[in-house]
C-alpha cells in the first residue's frame, strides 16, 4: 500500500508541486526505494480524490528530476534519490533517445576513403577562388552583403538562378527559386512546408542517410521504392501509390546516391503520370546532374512536368566546393513563398559571401572552365573505379556502372557482411560505408557504397587492392568454414 | 440520399481508389453540385460496408486535388469540378494555413527605416575584412575550408570559442560549442532538440517575432513572462511555473529584443534558483551582450549557474556582420552532441569561409578594434535617439533607456495605435515596427520599436521628428474628435 499523503487543498501552492514534493521526500527518506513501481496515475487519482492530470503532473517533475523513470505501459519506477547538494539537469532523460544508427567510427587518418561523396580537393581552382571573393569584397555591394539579407536568398544570385532556369526550360513563369543551404536544407524545410507526423513519404531504397534520417525525425512513414541499376522500379511504386495516399515522392534522376543509377527517359514520364494521378508532389533531387561523365544528359522531371508542379532541387555543393553551403529549390510560387517564410524561422538567410563569391565564380566564365575540368578529371575516376572493381573484387560480386556523379554500389557475395567487415578494412588501410546506412524497407548485408570522387585514380587503384584482399580473404576463410563444418553424409 | 456508388470488392484497385474515382465522376457529370456536402464519413462508410478509414482516404485525395474541402466538424464540401485537361497539384489545398502575422508593407525606399535591428553598414571595416579574407584564402587550410566539414562548426573556430569561453569563466570542462547559423538557427536546432508539440515554453512578452514563430510552429504552447524596464517580471514567472510544468524559458538579460531592457544581477540569480527548482531549461540568449554603451557589464546567467546547466546562444552577426551567418551554442556535451546531430539533418554545417574569415578577423585583433570602434560610435545612436525621443514624441509617451544592443520599446499614449499609423508614417517617410509583431500573451495597442543601431545620429533625429508630427498630429485629432463627439448633458 502507498504511503499516506499530506496535501492541503487550502494552500496557495498548487496540488501538483505539492504531491511532487511529498514523493520527493518518501524518495529521500527511503520509504519509496529504488526500482519500486508508483501507483498509476489513474489509481492514485482515484485514492487522493484528484485528477489524474495533476498525478501525471507531479509525476512529469520527478522524472525531469531523474528521480522516477516512466515506461509506457508498464508504469513509472524509482530511479534513485534525490541529490542533497545543488542539482543539475538529467539530460540523459530530457533528451529524447537518438533514433539514428550511430556513424561508423572514422577510418584511421591515411586510410584511403571511399566513405564520403565529395569532391577532390585537388581539383578546385584555389585562384580563381581567391580572384571571385577579391573582386565581391572589391565591388560596390561589398557592405551590403555583410549586411542582413532576404530569406529567399541574395537577390542578384536570385535572378541570375531563375534566368538561368528559364533558359534551359525548366523554370515557368509561375515558378520562383528559394536559396539554401544546399540540398540538405533545401529538404529539410520541403520537409517543415509539406510533410505532417504519419504522413507518407516515398524514398528510393536504398537511399543516403541524410534525406532517410531527415523524413523519419520529422515523424514521416517512409516507403522505398527500391532502385535497380536503371533507378527506381516504377512497378514497385505503383503498388506503393494503390496501397494508399502519400505526400511526397523525392526521387534522384540522375546518378543516385547511393548507386549511381540513372533514370532513362521513358520512365521519368512515367514516374510524372504515376505522381499526377496520385495528387503527389514530386521533388527531384537533382545534387549530381552536372556532373556527367559519359552519355547524353537526359531531360529533368521538372522540365517534362507539363503541370509544372514538380520541385527541383540543385546545389553547387557537388559542382563546386561543399564547404561554402549554397543550393536552391525551383518551385511554383506558391510553394516557394512558403519555403521562403520557413528559411527565415530555420536562420534567417543563407550566408551572403558565399552566395556572391558563386555568383562571381558563375557570371565570370569561371564556373564553366571549371565544370570543363571536374568533368574530363572527374572521368578518370569512374574509369578507375570500375576497372578496379572488376580486377580486385571477388567472383560473385556486383556493381553498379554510373555515367556521373561520385558514387557506386558494391554487391559482395554471401556471405560476407560489408558492416561486418568495416573495422578489417579501416585496419588495412581502406573505409567505405555499408549498405545498412542505405536501407529504407529491405536491406543486403552484403551491400556498400564507394564514393570515388574524392580520390585520385591511384588512390583508387590502391584502396580497390585493399578492400580486395580482405573481401576476398574472408570470402576464402568462411566457405572453407562452410565446407568443414558441413556433417558428413553417413 | 447520396447516388448508388458500384464498387468492386474483387478489383486489383484498392477499395479507396474505386471510391475516389466514383464521386470523382459524379462531381464530373454535376450529380454532385459545387457547395453540395458529402456524407459524413461515419455514414457512408456504414452505409457501403467499409473501414471509415477507407472513406476517409478516398476524401483526403479528391481534397488533395481541390475537389472537396473539409471543414473541421463542418464536413466535407463540393468544391469544384474535376478539370479535364491535365490537372495540376492544388497548392493552396496542400500548403497548411500560414499562422504567422504577415509583415507589414515595405516602407517605400528612401524612407528612414528603425523597422530592422541591425548594424550600421558605414561602420563595417570594409579594409579588414577583406584582408582577413585574403589571408584565410592565401593560408594553408583554404582548400579544407572550401570541401565538406563538420556538423559541429570548422574545428579551430570552435576550439577558439570553448578557449574564449573558458577564460571568461562561461564555459566549464563539462561544456561543449556548436556552431550555427546565426542565433536564430541555434533556437531552431534547440526546438528541435528539446520541445515537442504542446510543451509549454516561456518566452518573454513581448519577443522579436522570429523566435515568437519559431516554438509556435514548432507546436509548443507559449507563455509569455511580462518584461519591464528591468528584464522579465520574477513574480509573474513564478506564477507560470506554478501553473504547470514547462520545458524550456528563453531569457536576454541583456538588451532584450524589443524592450532593450536588462536583467539585473539579482534576478538573474532569482531566475536560475526558479527555473532549478522546476526543472526548467533555460536558453540564455545573449546575442546583444557585447553591445553595452554604458554602465558596468553583468555577468551571465551561464556564469552564475551552480549546476553548469544554462544553455548560452551567442553570435557574430549584431557585434560584427549580419550577413555572414554565424552563432553559436555552449551547452553542456549531451546536449551539445545531439544539437550537432540537429545541424547535420537541418544542413550538414554552417558555411566555412564565413567562419573562417571570422575567426581570422578574431584572433589578428581586428574584432577587438571593431568592438571598441563600434561601442563608441554606437553610444552616439542610443543617446540620439533618446534625446530625440524626449524631444519629438507627444506628451504622454513613454519609452525605455537601454544601456547598449539595437532597440528601444515605445509606448504611445491613448488612442494612438502603431499599427494604424504605420502606413502614414511611412508615407511621411519613417518606418517602425509595430507592437503587435512582439505581443506573446498581452498586446498594447500604442506599443511600438525603434531600431537605432542601422541608422546615422543625423538619420535617427530626422526620422524621429518625423514620427512626432505624425503621431502628435493623430493624437490632437483624435482629441478634438472625442471632445466633439461627447453627447452633451441635458
Amino acid at each position: 500500500m502507498f504511503p499516506k499523503l499530506e496535501l492541503e487543498a487550502q494552500s496557495d501552492r498548487p496540488i501538483y508541486r505539492q504531491l511532487h514534493e511529498c514523493i520527493r521526500k518518501l524518495i529521500g527518506s527511503g520509504a519509496l526505494r529504488k526500482g519500486e513501481r508508483l501507483p498509476a496515475t489513474r489509481d492514485l487519482a482515484g485514492q487522493l480524490g484528484l485528477n489524474r492530470t495533476t498525478v501525471s503532473a507531479a509525476y512529469a517533475l520527478l522524472e525531469a528530476e531523474g528521480l522516477v523513470l516512466g515506461h509506457v505501459g508498464r508504469g513509472s519506477f524509482v530511479l534513485s534519490e534525490p541529490r542533497t547538494s545543488v542539482s543539475g539537469l538529467r539530460w540523459d532523460r530530457l533528451l529524447p533517445a537518438s533514433d539514428a544508427l550511430s556513424a561508423p567510427a572514422p577510418a584511421p587518418s591515411g586510410a584511403l576513403s571511399f566513405a564520403t561523396s565529395r569532391p577532390s580537393e585537388e581539383l578546385f581552382p584555389m585562384g580563381d577562388v581567391r580572384l571571385s571573393c577579391q573582386e565581391v569584397l572589391a565591388g560596390p555591394n561589398a557592405a551590403s552583403i555583410l549586411q542582413l539579407g532576404s530569406p529567399g536568398g541574395y537577390p542578384p544570385l536570385r535572378h541570375y538562378l531563375l534566368e538561368e532556369a528559364r533558359r534551359e526550360g525548366v523554370a515557368r513563369s509561375g515558378d520562383d527559386v528559394v536559396i539554401t543551404n544546399g540540398c540538405q536544407q533545401a529538404l529539410d524545410l520541403l520537409q517543415r512546408v509539406l510533410v505532417r507526423p504519419g504522413d507518407t513519404v516515398l524514398v528510393e531504397d536504398p537511399v543516403y542517410p541524410g534525406l532517410k534520417n531527415l523524413f523519419l525525425r520529422a515523424g514521416a512513414q517512409l516507403a522505398g521504392v527500391p532502385v535497380g541499376p536503371d533507378g527506381i522500379d516504377l512497378e514497385a511504386l505503383e503498388r506503393l501509390l494503390e496501397r494508399g495516399p502519400a505526400r511526397l515522392l523525392v526521387v534522384t534522376p540522375n546518378f543516385q546516391n547511393p548507386t549511381g543509377a540513372t533514370l532513362p527517359a521513358a520512365a521519368r514520364r512515367s514516374v510524372l503520370r504515376l505522381a499526377r494521378s496520385a495528387g503527389l508532389v514530386v521533388v527531384e533531387n537533382d545534387a549530381y546532374g552536372e556532373l556527367r561523365y559519359e552519355g547524353t544528359p537526359l531531360v529533368s522531371l521538372k522540365q517534362l512536368d507539363e503541370t509544372g508542379d514538380t520541385v527541383l532541387v540543385r546545389s553547387f555543393s557537388k559542382l563546386t566546393f561543399p564547404g561554402l553551403r549554397v543550393g536552391w529549390v525551383t518551385a511554383p510560387q506558391a510553394l516557394a513563398s512558403r519555403l521562403a517564410d520557413a528559411k527565415q524561422l530555420a536562420d534567417l538567410h543563407t550566408d551572403q559571401l558565399s552566395q556572391a563569391l558563386l555568383l562571381r565564380f558563375a557570371v565570370s566564365g569561371r564556373l564553366d572552365s571549371h565544370r570543363a575540368r571536374i568533368r574530363a578529371a572527374g572521368a578518370e575516376r569512374p574509369r578507375a573505379v570500375l576497372e578496379a572493381c572488376r580486377r580486385c573484387l571477388p567472383p560473385g560480386t556486383t556493381f553498379t556502372r554510373p555515367e556521373g556523379g561520385m558514387n557506386l554500389w558494391v554487391r559482395l557475395p554471401e556471405p560476407l557482411d560489408a558492416a561486418e567487415l568495416l573495422g578489417r578494412a579501416q585496419r588495412a588501410g581502406a573505409a567505405y560505408l555499408p549498405g545498412k546506412y542505405f536501407a529504407v524497407s529491405r536491406h543486403d548485408p552484403g551491400a556498400l557504397r564507394l564514393s570515388f570522387a574524392g580520390l585520385a585514380p591511384e588512390q583508387i587503384r590502391a584502396g580497390l587492392a585493399i578492400l580486395g584482399e580482405v573481401f576476398s580473404s574472408e570470402l576464402a576463410r568462411a566457405r572453407l568454414e562452410r565446407f568443414e563444418s558441413a556433417p558428413a553424409m553417413v
